[in-house]
């Protein structure tokens, strides 16, 4: 094993793919399939940053490793934020993207364009354990701003994406290429914001 | 016909009753259902004011009369203060109230009992015209602060009132009579804020 192991709180092979072009090679990034009995942390705080520290905490007590773990969400100005770190679980299960898409563009059906303004935010936390207590704790956040569109468009992507137009764009981020689509989205910014981090913490 | 004529924009019994409580006998109160050609007005405003205020206007506009207006909603902290103005149609359809009642449940089944905190809010306006244009507009508020309890209790009042206790209180808003809602309600509070306006306009 190389001298510098990551572990990414995720399952999803998308984030890990994602963070390791970020990394480089330097460091071996192993996801929680590795660790069949990692604890599964409810998403109980407050904000995107609250949660991202929530679970790499439990992950890097869990593992004893260094440890990044992320949290992000829609922010929709005429949901004054919302869903935000509710976005998973929107229409009241978790995970079902198409509810959770369709109930948004419901609650805005009445609201002017002017108003559907939106914006994608992440944080991303790195925690490496010394002993048994975390002992070094950073967390950053990206965003992307946009609005809103009123007919989903595009199939790449996931969650709220197809109805996401970041400013500057005529695509949604459901339209573009995963490289295309990193290069300006919240969590591409927020895992390039802790890339030094760990880096000059791994090292 | 006596002298005060108010039109109340709402088709609700219980809005007509409990306002003409409020006011006494001088004014005689009126609902839209005397004016079955009446404009349903959108409620596309940002905040309870701006409805309230749409209503009252488009009323007034319609009827040459002075007209009051309400719009109210509930707004949960760990919601960033939403479902708000989009209370009667958080789960996507207008008025399903066991509907959004059960979404906002679910949305906040994982936030912790410290951030159940929520309040009642109500916008009250008057319009009183004068010819053509509207003369006169007034707009007040009132609330009643309190929190959420996860399981519904009471078959009072209408909309969130079964998840929703008062501070100071052990019950929720539908397990009270409607004079002891009337009493400390923000649809109470914010009509009877209104009232002295009401009186010294109409005379």
């Amino acid at each position: 094993m190389p001298a510098d192991v990551l572990i990414l709180a995720t399952r999803n092979e998308g984030k890990l793919r994602e963070l390791a072009r970020i990394l480089g090679s330097h460091t071996k990034l192993v996801g929680l399939d590795a660790f069949p009995g990692a604890p599964d942390v409810p998403e109980t705080g407050a904000t995107f940053e609250a949660n991202a520290l929530l679970k790499a905490r439990a992950i890097a007590n869990y593992t004893k490793m260094p440890a990044v773990a992320d949290d992000s969400g829609l922010c929709v100005d005429a949901l004054n934020g919302m869903p935000g770190v509710l976005s998973a679980r929107w229409a009241g299960r978790h995970g079902d993207d198409h509810a959770n898409l369709e109930l948004v563009l419901a609650q805005v059906a009445d609201v002017p364009d002017a108003r559907l303004g939106a914006r994608f935010v992440a944080a991303a936390a790195l925690v490496v354990p010394k002993g048994a207590e975390p002992e070094i704790e950073t967390v950053v956040t990206g965003e992307v701003k946009g609005r809103l569109i009123r007919v989903p468009r595009g199939s790449g992507g996931f969650g709220y994406d197809p109805i996401f137009q970041p400013d500057g764009f005529d695509l949604t981020t459901a339209e573009m290429t995963p490289e295309a689509k990193d290069a300006i989205s919240h969590r591409g910014r927020a895992f390039r914001a802790l890339a030094p981090f760990i880096q000059g913490r791994l090292s």
